[in-house]
């Protein structure tokens, strides 16, 4: 299997990360990072089917696109997806809720503050808009965190895989004041402290 | 089970029609309109996870958020959900791009052109903008339903009914040519013939 991964993206990551707690290296990485070369061939030859990465190329030339349906498709009958029914649907509500509100606030204001080609929407009104969302949507996960130490269940699943992409992050790259949100950062040593853990930077090799 | 619903909202109606279609009859539902006092009392006490409509009260009083994961919650086991690993990932991929791209553009214009408490967003720059990035979106749906019946496999999935919530209604609800996309029409046309389908003004009763 191939994974187009584009390394500076916390949804590329969230997949590396998956990767690397289960132990697997049979996956092969290939680079599309923001404006290459390699992200325009890979677009034209129809390789990431939504336009973006990541994706995962299966044996038979498959592709599948979206982190999480990759999460999902790669974490089935490992320890991180619950037997239990319930357990699975309040994973896939923190998943579902990753995607339609907690990225396209979180990961933006990082993105706008990071990609060079995206600065000239980050203007002083929309950043203090996002700034104000953001800390909202961390202020959901504080309120569950601070009674429990994952998002559903007794032990790590995918959400919580899913959901660190972005999070651990969202105070060095978004700006967020993670100061108010000790539930987040006690979850976050957590998870970094879990077996073959990779950081975003992690040294898995990339081709 | 008890399922707060938001009569007007595509959302909760992805999630009446797969109980309808499904010959459900056993899930009570409770009316949270947008602005309503029901959805002011249902915030405070929680009974909203996340904030939003849908969420299904369980019969132990758990509740589930996230219209989507609610769909995969009722639909496990059902002839809407394939057994095929790929076609499982294929699906949850379409559901996971309706709620990081479809849903923030088709259903947002939608609803700064329904309801009154959001016109003050409808500029016309912002309306222009949602209009194109619509229009782009539809596409990608359209070229896939050119050449396939349903999204993935050979029939309806959660992500045929997941998408059609916001979908159906988008041309006389957000504005958007549907003229340009005989595909979806098509599809539309497959999926209202399906054994028990109901409209989102469907008859079906609601307390």
């Amino acid at each position: 299997m191939i994974l187009y991964s584009m390394p500076s993206s916390g949804n590329s990551y969230k997949v590396r990360l998956l990767l690397a707690l289960l132990g697997r290296r049979d996956v092969s990485l290939i680079n599309v990072e923001a404006q290459s070369d390699a992200l325009t061939r890979a677009r034209q030859d129809h390789r990431l089917p939504f336009g973006k990465a990541p994706a995962l190329m299966l044996e038979d030339g498959t592709l599948l696109p979206e982190s999480n349906a990759i999460l999902c498709y790669l974490g089935e009958g490992s320890q991180f997806v619950p037997a239990d029914p319930v357990e699975r649907a309040q994973m896939l509500g923190w998943m579902f809720w990753e995607q339609n509100q907690h990225e396209g606030v979180i990961a933006v204001r990082a993105a706008l503050r990071t990609y060079p080609h995206r600065r000239a929407q980050a203007t002083p009104d929309h950043m203090a808009d996002l700034l104000a969302r953001g800390h909202d949507l961390l202020k959901v996960m504080e309120t569950h965190l601070l009674q429990h130490d994952w998002l559903t269940g007794t032990g790590p699943t995918l959400a919580d895989i899913c959901l660190f992409a972005y999070t651990h992050s969202a105070g060095d790259r978004g700006g967020f004041d993670m100061t108010r949100f000790p539930g987040i950062r006690a979850w976050i040593d957590r998870i970094v402290r879990l077996d073959g853990f990779e950081g975003l930077e992690g040294s898995r090799g990339q081709s």
